[in-house]
Parts: C-alpha cells; sequence; structure tokens
C-alpha cells in the first residue's frame, strides 16, 4: 500500500515525522481534526519517558536538551522535543532562537523537534502543548523532552505532564534559589546547575543544599548535577540522574500516581480553559455584558456581583 | 450615638480599623456578608492612590514599604498596606515573616497592615485581595501598597489592580532581569535596585537599561531608583518616581484606561475561578466524572473529549 492511502493518523503511529508535524500544526491551529487525531491516536499513548525542563530564560536549557538528545541517539531512542515559549506577544520571541542549537539533529528521522509559542496556539499554549505531547508519545517516540521557561510559580502546566521535573539553574540564578526557599516554586525531581565553569559554582549548589534541607524530608534525594552543556560535560551525570529517578518512580507506584493526577488536572484545566474562552468571547458579543462592565467602572455595581449576575444569566440560557 | 449602633459598614466607611480588619477577615473567609459589605460600600471607592510592589523573594520589599509607609505618614497621609504570600501551603510561610519589619506602624491608626496567605483564603487568593484592596480604598486610606512575590510570568493578579506597578530587584536578580528581557515578565511602571551598596549594583544598573532599550518605544521612560531601604536612603526618590508616574497617567487619561481594564479582567477573574471551584466540586462529587477521569488513566477516553462530555453533562443539567 503506498503512503498516500494511509490516513494521517496511521502515518503518525507508525513514527512518521511528517505526520506527526502536520497533526502538531492541526492541534495549534484549534483544526477539529486534531483533536478527532488525539482522541484517536489516544490508546496508542503511554509508552514514552516524558521529562520536562524548566528555568530562567539563559541559562541553557537548550544546549543541555541538545547534549541529550545526541546522547539518546546513540543509545539508539528515538527522541522528540517541545519547547514551550510563553513569552508576551510583543516582544520578538528571543527565546525561540536558541532552538538552532538543536539544529544538527534537524535531519535525523529519530529526532523531532517542535517550539510552540503563545502567540502560534490559537486555543491556548497549555492545552496545544499537552495534545502535541500526546501525539509524540503515540509516534513511539523512546523519550520526549518538554522544555519552558519558568521563574517561580505559574510557569505553563505542561511541566505538569511530565513524568520528571527537572529545573535548570546556573550560577547567578539567586532569584530561582529564593523562590525555591520561599516555597513559590515547587522542588525538581532534579536540579541540573550548567555553566558549572563559573567561580560562583560551588557557593551556588552550596545555597541550593541548604534549601532543600530546609523542606520536608522526601524519600527521593534531589540530586544536584553540574554541568558546562556547551563542552558536552555532566550530560552522561544527567541522563543517570533522570534513570535512577524513572526506577525510583516505577518502583514505587509513584509514576501511576503521578500520571493519574496529572491527566486529572489536565481534564479540569481544558475544561476551564474552555468556559474561559467562551465566557471572554460572550462578554465580547453580548451588548448586556458591556453595560453590567460599564456599571462596574463607574462603581455603581461591583466585580464580584457583576460576575454574578454574568454566570447566573448564562446558566439562565 | 455609640460606635456599637453603627454598622460594620458605617464604621468601616468612617475609618475604624478593627471595622477594616474584621470585615477582610469575611471576605477571606468567603463569607457571605463579606462579598454583601463590598457590594454595598463598593460606591465609595476609586480615591485611594493604589501601588503594587512585586519582585523576587529576599530582595527587601518589606523594608522599602516601612520606609514609604513612614514618608507618607509624616506627610499626614493614611496608609494600607497588604502583603500577598502566595507560597506553597506545605512551607512554613517564610515570607510572612517579613511583615515584622513593619511592626513599629503597628499602633498607629492612620497605618493599616495586613498579611494574606494561600492557605488562609477559602475562596481564592486572588478574589480575596481584591476585595480587600476594595474595602481599604472605600475606608478612606489616601495610599495602598499592595505587595506580592513575583519572579516572572503568572504572579497573583492582585498587582493588575495597582495603578502603578513597581519591580522591586537587588544585584544578583539576574534571572528578573533575563525574563524581563525574554519577555516573560511585563514592564513595570517604575524598577528599584534595592541594596544598592553591593558592588554589582552599577553592573545592574546598566543591564536593566539596556533591557528597557530593546523593548518597544514607551512615552513613558520607567526611572530605575536606587535604594537602600535598610537605611532609609533613596525612599524619597521612590516616592517621587510615584508621583510622576501618577502625574503622567492622570494627565493622560491612561489612569481611567488602566483602571477599566483592570475592572473588566477582575469580573472575568472572579467568574473564571467559581466556574472553576464549582467544576472541580461537582469532578469530587459526582461518580459520573470519577469514571470517565478512570477511562482517562486507563487511555481509552483522551482528556480533551473527557472534558467535552463534563461541560456537555454540566449545560444539560
Amino acid at each position: 500500500m503506498p503512503a498516500t492511502d494511509q490516513t494521517l493518523a496511521e502515518r503518525l503511529l507508525g513514527g512518521d515525522k511528517r505526520a506527526l508535524a502536520r497533526a502538531i500544526s492541526l492541534v495549534e491551529n484549534d483544526n477539529p481534526e486534531g483533536w478527532e487525531l488525539v482522541r484517536e491516536v489516544y490508546p496508542r499513548t503511554g509508552g514514552a519517558a516524558v521529562t520536562g525542563f524548566t528555568g530562567p530564560p539563559g541559562v541553557g536549557k537548550s544546549t543541555l536538551l541538545a547534549g541529550l538528545t545526541k546522547l539518546q541517539r546513540a543509545r539508539e531512542r528515538t527522541v522528540a522535543v517541545l519547547s514551550i515559549d510563553p513569552s508576551s506577544p510583543f516582544t520578538k520571541g528571543a527565546l525561540l532562537g536558541d532552538r538552532i542549537r538543536l539544529a544538527e539533529h534537524f535531519l535525523d528521522p529519530g529526532v523531532f523537534i517542535r517550539s510552540m509559542a503563545s502567540r502560534g496556539a490559537l486555543g491556548g499554549l497549555s492545552e496545544a502543548a499537552l495534545q502535541a505531547t500526546l501525539l509524540m508519545d503515540a509516534s513511539g517516540r523512546d523519550v520526549i523532552l518538554l522544555e519552558t521557561v519558568g521563574v517561580g510559580q505559574g510557569e505553563v502546566d505542561i511541566i505538569d505532564h511530565a513524568d520528571t521535573v527537572v529545573l535548570v539553574l546556573m550560577p547567578g540564578s539567586g532569584d530561582s534559589v529564593q523562590a525555591l526557599k520561599a516555597g513559590v516554586m515547587e522542588i525538581p525531581d532534579v536540579i541540573v546547575v550548567n555553566k558549572a565553569d563559573h567561580p560562583l559554582t560551588d557557593t551556588m549548589v552550596r545555597e541550593i543544599k541548604s534549601v532543600l534541607a530546609l523542606g520536608p524530608h522526601q524519600e527521593w534525594e534531589v540530586p544536584i548535577v553540574r554541568t558546562e552543556a556547551v563542552r558536552g560535560e555532566g550530560i552522561e551525570e544527567v541522563e543517570s540522574a533522570l534513570g535512577e529517578h524513572r526506577a525510583y518512580i516505577e518502583a514505587e507506584g509513584t509514576m501511576l500516581e503521578r500520571r493519574r493526577r496529572n491527566l486529572m488536572n489536565e481534564v479540569l484545566a481544558i475544561a476551564t480553559a474552555r468556559m474561559r474562552r467562551e465566557l471572554e468571547a460572550s462578554v465580547r458579543k453580548d451588548p448586556g455584558v458591556q453595560q453590567l462592565l460599564d456599571r462596574v467602572v463607574s462603581r455603581e455595581l461591583d466585580p464580584a456581583s457583576a460576575a454574578t449576575t454574568i454566570l447566573e444569566d448564562r446558566r439562565a440560557n
């Protein structure tokens, strides 16, 4: 049977990179065909090891991912990389420029690389990224690496879809260490200190250790791995740490627990995002809602009462 | 008429600190009386100058606020300070410990100080903080200072309620400067570099200037003010910068525009938060929803289809 007679789903499940790229564009454009496709291939997901990388901009996440990708290919594992750029639509997408570091893998059929930015995802970045991750999983990739910028609470929830979360810092990431200390940033599974040739690396590692020691005692001791990703140093140690964490969550049964919790959060997040979009669309169109908002601005009606009226009206219709 | 015969709303509008404290507790406890009270006093809001302070933990925001409060009192203006602590309920609220720096003002009837943490606000921190701000405004405070931790996108939206947004950094806030540069953190109206006795202050200020120069040209040129808040240095300069920004937005008419946009966002945010809470409550109770989620976990039904089914069921009932 020639390839053209196969459906997009069949080609995707067969591991075809172009089919995967097209499928992701469909979900990114909020095309119903994309959602239908995810529905169709969903039973074939769950096989990939999904690792999420977060950390402030400029610490070298993309270089680290390029190194890990190279190592996985040497081990004959297939890889998919999804980089999420939540930067404002008013900037020029400085983060996406980093993707160039992955360029040496562009021609390898075993490596799939995709970037996704706020301004591209018509139906919400978080939802589109989740659907893209499921499509990459269904296409039979052994390893999925998700990358997003995070410098505190509220980073794009796609990290919640990962089995293992890696926080990447560098000497000088004082704000992030303070955020960990204050509890506004979640404790990750693995911490990487990149650019470890910097003279302040030892100080940084000490600070992180003392912050981790303050937290509640966990059975899993968060490893701190030093890397110089541009020179390829420390990448094997990161891979080992990821492998150990995976073995740990598999042995403890926490991987299934984690995936269950993540999937439930995702269902709720998708439902909430849709409700919010519907609400915003109705607000833009409805002259009654506009009048209500005018009364809020003129201090006649308080915001909570206006919200109550809007919700009651929606229920009545 | 003795004070006890007055209603809580009357005492609040009269500027009574204890009435204000009680009113805020009502909204924090999601008590319907609190919402009713906000509804009643809302027409008397809009008179206060509201400034929001954000920045990584540990940069000295509370010390800066203490200094600004002292200065306002010397000018015979009444002040209310609301500190928002979005740290996880699993940490010990390290941030609230900082409030001790405001202690010298506790007995002054012209100064009202309140902290609010995620774990305290039963109906959502962001909603409770907005309601508290409206109550402080209605109680006739001249100046409202809001403080929250932010190290990137997604800080608590209470900052959106401010007329002027101040980002507080210190030498070593490399992650925040990178976040500004990458566009994941919004450009504030005023930047304060605290702990300016540090030798790296000049480098920091230069970095911030070059990041601001990269952005789109704005008529308002963001001032960068150096402070040593523990020694009271630079506080008057911060006050001047705030006054200039206020004069600018008043003259340009952007203050009304900003307040209009903020109030609209708040109505939508309250409505969305309520929908999400209702959804989560129904999910916890409804055995049908639980079965749906079990099918998602067993990879029979994809998350988006499960969300669709939940939303359709809610509409049908």
